[in-house]
């Protein structure tokens, strides 16, 4: 191994493992996010995916995916593992800072340093790497990821609503669907393929249990520790994953039972909005809970929209169910890559009522202009319900974290204080 | 008309007509781009289009085009008037800067401020504006733009060699046809297409004529006015256009035959490459040449991309045409937008040997990504080429100037020198 790729897990292992150790030091948390925080150190820390033999005879195919349009149903019909590869660490967005420009989002540059490195070595074990051409940023990481990679472009629609767009996706998932069954040398059948939705099916009632419980008055898990145990699913199989989800809601729904929580009542209930935080980079999660704000949900596409939506497949034909999960992976995502994105805002409102949000955090990567574009839509939405938004721009740099820490503290303070005026009244 | 809508105007005024004035100053300049010179003129301080009748009822449909997508053919065979609208001044910027993220390009903040403003006037005549899909920015422009404007979004694929995506291309072309067809009440026919086809391809052919001209050793005509005046079809019927434009290359065919030119023969021979300069915005082209720059070419999608590949209808059956049409506004475009994007190279690679290009001053508009992301992979080709690359990043503001022009000036002399010792060897 190299000079340079040792420093650099080292070091990823170093910002990882602090992020995870403080989690597992915080009080009242749930006992089963245990096994959620050891899968992460396992990738982040140890770089072994422990769902894996180690051999690579007995490995079945690794189908590395980013974004969230590639259906995972089919990569498990075709007898492989996915694994989702969007980077979150800043040590690798600082190895792929000479592949991108500099005004690149930290995802990207995270990503391609991550695949130079081989490191952690989930990115060098992928058979297949599925890119969908969801941005400008993602587009041209495919092109300079298939100088390393067995890269497959994945064209997704902009205009959701196209009829023509609809058609195309949906002959791209069958194209994608041959391609997995070239890979693996495994055909997806019928039965097969009503399996795995099965299986994700299962994975998203917890993941939609888990998102039900957090609208509880006082959730007893942290809006950190669900994105996290959420964020898992990236890394684990569906199988066990569903397994330890089960046994961290029944435990949730106890302690909400017992009125256990790690929140106090008064605490803000606090919405992060905008970009997706991507484990290691758990700076606004950790901040938000850290000065007293009560993170109740996010958008993120690895956080609540992950593993939100089901799959609509009523016959079980193959082609009933490729519709189905062609429309899944699709009309539903409310990525701001999207034109028109009024879906987006339709979902935030929906997320106000259920969550009894009082305040949102726009975190706005830097370098994704496009989050950065629905600001202004967001906050007229947000006026309009009468709840405060907090831009923050940041990226995976841990220097700014003081500076921050002020901002977000002025922030929840600001909601308590309103909220204390307004009980009084 | 608004105060702030009369300063706007008189500002953006002022710094168009600094801008032809110097181009009309230049020593040795062709007579006959006198006619573009007033084309731009009317259009930036005089605030009209002098080819349109100032009576709205005699006044045909105005069909507003952003990007270089959209088939103009099909424009004219409706008998309306395509105008391209991307936006080149700093003053517009500035209006749009509230309408967009900061890390924003300058040319969609241009954009949207001249759509809000209405100012130019150009941009408040358009009955139909047409916004193609091609980068995340230009798609998020058309959701803040259809608050004000009839907008027509046309779904460009972002990978050109797939099967489906070029059929669905194809079909978007037939949806903005029968759009064209409504909004003006006129039907598209064989013969009125063949005959737009024709008009466009009379233009083409100047505009060929012009590039050939200035592979010469010792063009008569300098870059920014080539430049200037493809631009000038933006603005320009086609018709009158194409008579202008070919009166101009008879006077460059002349004098080059006469021995005149503003260049000296040993001015190193450069090429713009990268994000296209939109007037009024001259900043590069016109320092290129003030340090002593030859500037031969550029790859831009207003320059000399955009007149330069033609349609290649065979049968002239509606069919036929519209394949030709979607074959030719998609197929040869070498927007950073598209991935894979190796066609740019080869026309790059082109570009270098037709023109002897001696320097490469590479162009990174703030905020467009997707130049920049392409910049590794054109400097390698350079490398490989002998060619040295400047890249220079600036947005529309004119302060920063001096720094660029001491930039630049090193950059010349730079080639200048390795010219003398090359010849001194």
């Amino acid at each position: 191994m190299s000079k340079r790729k040792q420093r650099f897990l080292r070091a990823l292992g170093r910002s990882s493992e602090a992020v995870l150790r403080g989690m597992e030091a915080a009080a009242e948390r749930p006992a089963r996010l245990g096994y959620f925080i050891d899968l992460m150190r396992s990738v982040y820390v140890e770089d072994c995916l422990p769902q894996l033999p180690e051999e690579p005879a007995g490995r079945p195919g690794v189908v590395g995916l980013y974004c969230v349009m590639a259906p995972e149903e089919l990569v498990y019909a075709a007898g492989a593992l996915p694994l989702r590869l969007c980077g979150g660490s800043y040590e690798a967005s600082c190895a792929g800072d000479e592949l991108a420009p500099r005004d690149a989002c930290p995802v990207v540059k995270a990503s391609l340093g991550s695949t130079v490195l081989g490191a952690p070595s989930l990115y060098a074990l992928c058979d297949m790497v599925v890119v969908p051409t969801t941005c400008d940023a993602k587009r041209k990481m495919a092109e300079e990821l298939s100088r390393h990679q067995n890269v497959r472009v994945l064209e997704v629609p902009h205009v959701k609503e196209s009829e023509g767009a609809r058609r195309q996706w949906l002959e791209q998932l069958y194209g994608f669907k041959s391609d997995l069954e070239r890979l693996t040398g495994n055909r997806i059948g019928r039965r097969g393929l009503a399996q795995a939705i099965a299986l994700l099916g299962r994975a998203r009632h917890q993941a939609r249990r888990l998102y039900e419980l957090r609208q509880g008055d006082l959730p007893a898990v942290r809006g950190s520790e669900a994105a996290l145990a959420l964020h898992a699913f990236a890394y684990d199989r569906a199988e066990s994953w569903c397994e330890a989800m089960t046994l961290l809601n029944d435990e949730i729904a106890q302690r909400q039972a017992d009125g256990r929580s790690a929140f106090d009542r008064r605490a803000p209930r606090i919405m992060l909005a905008g970009a997706p935080p991507v484990f290691p980079n758990w700076k606004l999660p950790l901040l938000i809970e850290e000065m007293g704000g009560m993170l109740v949900t996010d958008e993120s596409c690895i956080g609540d929209r992950y593993l939100y939506d089901p799959v609509g497949a009523v016959e079980n034909t193959m082609e009933d169910m490729m519709v189905a999960l062609a429309s899944r992976y699709l009309m539903p995502c409310t990525c701001p890559s999207f034109a028109p994105n009024e879906d987006r805002l339709f979902r935030l409102r929906q997320a106000v009522a259920d969550f009894r949000i009082e305040g949102v955090l726009y975190h706005v990567l830097k370098g994704c202009v496009i989050y950065d574009f629905e600001l202004l839509r967001v906050e007229a939405l947000m006026a309009e319900l009468g709840v405060p938004v907090l831009r923050i721009e940041t990226d995976y740099n841990p220097e700014d974290i003081e500076q921050l820490r002020t901002r977000v503290e002025a922030f929840v303070e600001m909601i308590r204080e309103k909220k204390r005026k307004g009980v009084g009244r």
